[in-house]
């Protein structure tokens, strides 16, 4: 949880607008790919240098440049000046520790968003950044390292029919939003399990891997809220503010997005709730065992222990022959039986205050 | 719980306004009831085909379709080009995992709640998706089954009396989510019997169950007020907000509406509470327990371990003979009965100290 | 606390504005009792029918018409067809299960408030449901059985010289919410003495009914606030909103309650966390009183198992005869007082060692 | 703190604007003292009977008129008339059990706020109400009893340099709500300090007094909470507000009083933060504690039960000469060396467990 | 904690406006250092004495006075004379208890702002006031003891290509502003350390160390949030407010800064709930140690009791010879065999059930 403030401090004291590039390197060369396309046809292409994404830039046709990796900042620095970005734009795509936001100018609107992906072999939840860009006629995104996300939408791409081909640079842009949260909804299945498959754990086996467990479901909550709520914002402010660069028409489908988001926070939210559930729960049946240990040590102290002095002082070696009051019941005929059988009285006579008392 | 975003990822990679049914089949097939209907004159139906609610749309006369089965999304596609409904509306009303929503376009009201009902075989609440939307003409609701709870609805409209057959389609919307919101009644009479029959327990018996019926109860009412809160924004729009196709007679109604689920609102909010404090009172319980089973180890060991002591001491077998100072108590003519005087003392010494003490 | 939500279902189907008593008969018949008054004259009176209450409407003088019982829906019906109330304002007035809420009409304003009284007999708060209308010449209350909580303004209308007479009936309605509001307090004060004396109770006598009523504590302060905050609301909304039944004089007053109202909330708020912080206090006593009762057993335990152990060593049986090993001690001339010296050593060390631990 | 509510009980009935004194009486007489000025002149005296002061309202220059003792209704009255004092303030002053509020009327502001004091003797904070009105050319203040806290504003006010005497009576209000204020921060200074004290005791000797410290901490800062909180709101509506008698020139001082109170409630929310950390960290003191005395307990057991089990073998009187297989050890040799090497090695064991387990 | 409290008491009693040094002095001397450039050359200078300031007043060009030492009352007051700053400014100045907080008059605008440090050594989080005052063509800074955090900016300043040459004093601020931000991510890095290298240690190794680890830590945050929280707010004042002295090209690096403190606020939140989870987590480990003691203790009681029970009653002195019925087992020809063979059946039997119930 604290790597993401520790990269940070290699950017203390340098002038804003510097982008410094603080994650690991992810791949080794960094990737662009080119998707040009209107109604009618469609250019798909990997680029070699960076120099051939400039040409794109005053097609009419729409462009999208997908850029993979993040650590070569000076080719991100051309794309930025190529396509008129702010420094501090530039600055943000690289600082991949930064909060999901949103920051609209005149000639473009700049997304940055978390995607969450599970882990499956490390059972952990994942984070990466990905700032989109939109303009006009282009869309930018970078990021790290995505894996398969943005297929879907590529797919959908390469079919004439669908309203992407139709759509603008808008349009585009919102489906790649929603391909990203369609991914929360994955990671949410797969904490919903592991929560599932916990809670019978919890009350019959309260081990303390499984407080281990509960405790990191609950970070995992914690981070996953933290990366949402943001999102909310940004799509709340682009489907309520005037943003020249998108269209009405686009609008009801951010709406749409909007409801999406909104069913994750929800669900983050009940997650929340039901991981501090499971805590309070776990710590109740720890007690609850604690309980049943103490209950078993107490039958078998009260029971052995009054017994066991009965037996003591049977053993005791006081001199029978010195006189009549030493211990008379060694000599008795019936003295052993009648010792067994005082203890066996005393025995049963402490079963039955433990029957009544529930302990049994 | 995770259910709910377990059958959501079917969806991933889907383009948007793509109907997809997410739940499982529940009835074998669709049906669909048609009630048509004005001061004057009510007609009641079972179509076989779709086709046959077609011609209602174009009727002066209410019309109320209902359709009880999501399966088979073709229908549900083709009732929604009937009424030119949105892709992104048909989308919703099939993903049976939406949050509550209300959307106002220019032709219709589309509104999702979910019910609740208490089913009392497996003593858990369970809850359904209902889709209503109403124009200018027509009232059209989508569920997956619902049992009775539109029943009071339709004996209501059979009677010609009734505002019910003279008021329009934004008056029978309100009424049918009014019965669903009478629902919510029934189900917190029903969890708070629970919690009233629980609370004597907690104290009485803190068992393991008990604590799991807490735990239960706890995760019904954090899916109730999941469920109830945005019925409450869509309510309060419904009733704020200038919407064309709800008459201003409608709005005192919605009114109460909104005060019923204000009410239900108070009543989960207060279970939660009281849920919550039930918890503490259980471990409270628990550590009383504990205590008293502590006591009752402390007393029977602290009694007993100083007397099997002593007559540890007199069980040695020193040598009497070789010496008068090896335990000469052993030779003593009132040896034995001073030993078990002692023990008397030493025993009644213990008793009033836990009596002081206030154990015993 | 469930009681109100079960009467409820009772309503379950029944076309809104149909008015249904859900509460039980308090008393045996309807009392209806009128005082008619204006700066001159006064009169009071008990009427057997209804009907005697409709002269009053067109009166010029202020009419206050106090009905006490509500199980007779046809009495209210009449009432209500007289002074013009809208069917859903008389099925709230029967609604004894109601949220404090305020309807402003052209004609009346209607208020719901809940009264709150403690019963010295049961050691408990109950609550009863109060009703108030008030119109241009007339002031309608509703109840099931107050007591004497009204008397005071009646004294106070006797009196020729006092604001009330001159005032209107905004005036008489807002003197009888002064009335509860005042109630309110005294509730807050028998809560408010048994939370002082249970303060020293806490941790003194952690017993389980201790728990019990600090549980009990807890859920009247739940209930409390759930019927003060909607009326700090109602308060607010006489006193900023433009109502033309209000009148400019009595706004200083209306603000006058508020504040008190505020009083109400900030002190419930405050007991709130004064309980929370006692259920706190009372968990750790228990802990507390459990490692007192750890550290006797421990003490005890420790100090004599040791003890007995060596006792038991020289109880054991070696033949003394068949080596010069075998338990030589047993013959020395100074065994005896040695081995209890050896014991009275190790006990004097225990005791240290427990001193220092600071367990004694 | 239900002393507060107590006395509010009197009032119960009485019409509003009724004022009655529902505190003790702190001192013998009321006392009066004028504090008369402007840039010129400063004329100081403490007046025998009320109607000294009347004449003072018409004079230009501005008067402070200070009254300690509210128990003399009379008088305040008297007071009230002469400055044309709505009788809900006069109620109002001698409530002194009113939330902190202001009126803000044409001809004058009045203000209630609370002054909070350390008493060292009886280590408790304890409150007083002070009622603040300010008018064109007088400033009234009424308490009970309140010590010098007013004491350098009055010497302020001898220093002819001063700003005090150029300004108006709104800036002599503010400069007696600073001096209020300022008495906050001494209060803070000594809950500070005791919370600092107590840091290091709640983990190393974890009390019973130690927790009931803690929780009578957190009462006081509940109530200074409860005090603070409205009084930010006054201060607040000061500086925004339009009120014709603050001027301009004294609201940067407002401001910074401003300041001043959110400094206040800052530490007091970080106080109610550290005492609720406190708490949390007591009880896992105990709880370590505990186990600590569990270790001592299971040591102690789990070494000498098996050591006296052995002795216990060994003192069993089975008749060696009957048998071969009956006890021979206690005829060898080396049968009570053994025995005890044995013993020795068990407890050494036992002694390497509980130290590999880091009991030891 | 309470240090910043104690302080500002000396103030108690003096007028508004009273500048007073409520700290410990740091530093020996007051040291005033000049930096006066504009967009062709640059001057930096260390000033003997205040007087050297006041040229730069009036210079066109932009001057930053850097003050380090508050001790010196009369200096500031200097300066705050040349530079027409108001006195509640120069009170706020030396006040270095004060909230952060920003006042905007016509010809300046005053920050408070609070920096933290990490001072290694003792491993505690340590803060600092620095107030930055900056108006149209100067800024002034003032504090205690710095350290290098302003290094950075000077350098920039030192180069002639930089925005920070060309831009105004506002941007200065700003720049001054951002280094003091950058700061806390240095802290939080510490913190985020600490927090990861605690994690794994809580549940090995639960120690009462630990416990105040995460105390002071938590403290920590909390006043890590009581310093940042106020700064959004002076940020996004600076942002929204239509400030004279802020030119609208600085404020997209506002909006920046602005980024940069939310995510701060994020981070200090999230680690207050990780912080929080840890506490439970620490406190689940205790209960869970003690119940593996518990576990322990009841393993060795219950095994051994009954075994030292059986082995008591063959210690028992019976008189054999007086009659058949007295422990004939003692004469049995593997009477001793047979009682070890009980032994050995109860003990195995014991540990099969403590192996079922899992506590082996």
């Amino acid at each position: 949880m604290s790597n993401s403030t520790k990269k940070r401090s290699k950017k203390t004291g340098l002038s804003p607008g510097t982008p410094l590039y603080i994650g690991e390197k992810k791949i080794d060369n960094i990737k662009i790919s080119i998707i040009d396309y209107d109604k009618e046809h469609l250019e798909t292409r990997e680029v070699e240098t960076v120099d051939e994404c400039f040409p794109y830039k005053d097609k009419p046709s729409i462009t999208w440049i997908n850029v993979t990796g993040l650590h070569e900042v000076a080719i991100i620095e051309q794309i930025g000046t190529c396509f008129g970005l702010h420094p501090l734009v530039l600055e943000d795509i690289v600082n991949t520790d930064h909060r999901p936001k949103m920051d609209v100018s005149d000639d473009y609107v700049f997304i940055v968003i978390k995607m969450h992906f599970y882990d499956p072999e490390n059972m952990a939840v994942k984070s990466q950044q990905i700032s989109i860009i939109f303009g006009s006629n282009y869309v930018l995104t970078f990021h790290e390292k995505l894996g398969d996300v943005f297929d879907p939408v590529r797919s959908r791409l390469n079919s004439t029919t669908g309203r992407l081909r139709k759509a603008g640079p808008d349009y585009l842009a919102y489906a790649l939003m929603d391909a990203v949260v369609d991914n929360y909804f994955k990671v949410l299945e797969s904490i919903g399990e592991e929560l599932e498959n916990m809670e019978d754990d919890v009350v019959a086996n309260p081990e303390p891997e499984t407080l281990q467990k509960i405790h990191s479901l609950k970070k995992e909550t914690i981070l996953l809220r933290k990366s949402v709520w943001p999102i909310r914002e940004i799509v709340s402010s682009l489907e309520r503010e005037e943003i020249k660069l998108v269209r009405k028409s686009t609008k009801i489908f951010i709406r749409d997005l909007y409801d999406h988001i909104i069913q994750v926070i929800d669900t983050v939210e009940t997650y929340r709730d039901i991981v501090a559930g499971m805590q309070d729960l776990f710590l109740s049946a720890i007690s609850n065992r604690m309980n049943e240990v103490m209950k078993v040590l107490t039958i078998f102290a009260a029971l052995f222990i009054p017994l066991t002095f009965i037996a003591g002082i049977y053993g005791m070696n006081f001199n029978v022959e010195k006189s009549p009051f030493n211990m008379p019941e060694l000599n008795w005929y019936f003295g052993y039986p009648l010792a067994l059988g005082i203890m066996a009285v005393v025995g049963a006579g402490m079963l039955i205050y433990f029957k009544r008392k529930k302990w049994l």
